[in-house]
């Protein structure tokens, strides 16, 4: 957390790539922040990983419209319990590409589904063929933690 | 959580305003959004909240130097305890002006101080000048939430 200059400041370090993994591998939730004419716009989604890029699956709405015309990202995923105390965070920027194939969409559910607990199986032909799912291809993936 | 068009589909409602209000003043960190050139970037930063506005200390790095090319800010305020079964989520947009005066730093920095569980107290006036504070002026702010 940020808290800037002030006293007490916290200790920070950078995470190794196998923390990064690791950590990417334990969550399933973080904020897609995106961008339209350089205002930001940013939500929770739940993420599946699969070792090489994140997958999520788009209602309709802003998110999703704002990706048609800008498809870069940075997807932040936060691991708070006391802010005052301490936290943990993975930042990765990239840009999404749209998963179209039905084989594709069933694959990314089967990622997300692993990685999130208690989410449904998605087994209906015609659902998964509307569903709009994507790939979020990791470009910089960088992991912090900072300690009182 | 955006788990898209699955079946299993989750009910989301918005929050009303009071309950927006009460959200913001229980919690006490979220993701703020970035973008410099339509490139996103967001990080986690701890908030105080005066009713009004929200206020964040900046230490040096990507986002204050963003945040010097590019005001506009999205800051979103997650509460997932349990990403299967449902979340709730308060998203602000606007842009930040930095407090520039050791009265306004001090000011928003007893407002951190009084939401943020054991925040230091701020009371070396040489530390105060050189810390970077910022208001977001709020324009929109949504909440809402979504239960399985």
């Amino acid at each position: 957390m940020t808290t800037g200059n002030e006293p007490g400041r916290r200790t920070a370090r950078d995470l190794r790539p196998d923390e990064i993994a690791n950590f990417l591998e334990r969550h399933h939730w973080g904020i897609l922040a995106t961008s339209l004419h350089d205002q930001p716009y940013a939500v929770p989604v739940v993420y599946g990983w699969d070792g090489q890029s994140l997958y999520f699956a788009s209602a309709p709405g802003r998110k999703a419209e704002i990706l048609r015309v800008n498809p870069r990202v940075c997807f932040t995923i936060p691991d708070v319990h006391d802010a005052s105390k301490g936290w943990t965070s993975v930042v990765v920027t990239g840009r999404i590409e749209w998963v179209e194939d039905v084989a594709g969409k069933l694959a990314a559910f089967n990622i997300l589904r692993k990685q999130v607990p208690g989410s449904p199986r998605l087994s209906d032909a015609a659902r998964l063929a509307r569903a709009s799912v994507a790939r979020i291809l990791v470009e910089t993936v960088t992991g912090r933690a900072v300690g009182s």
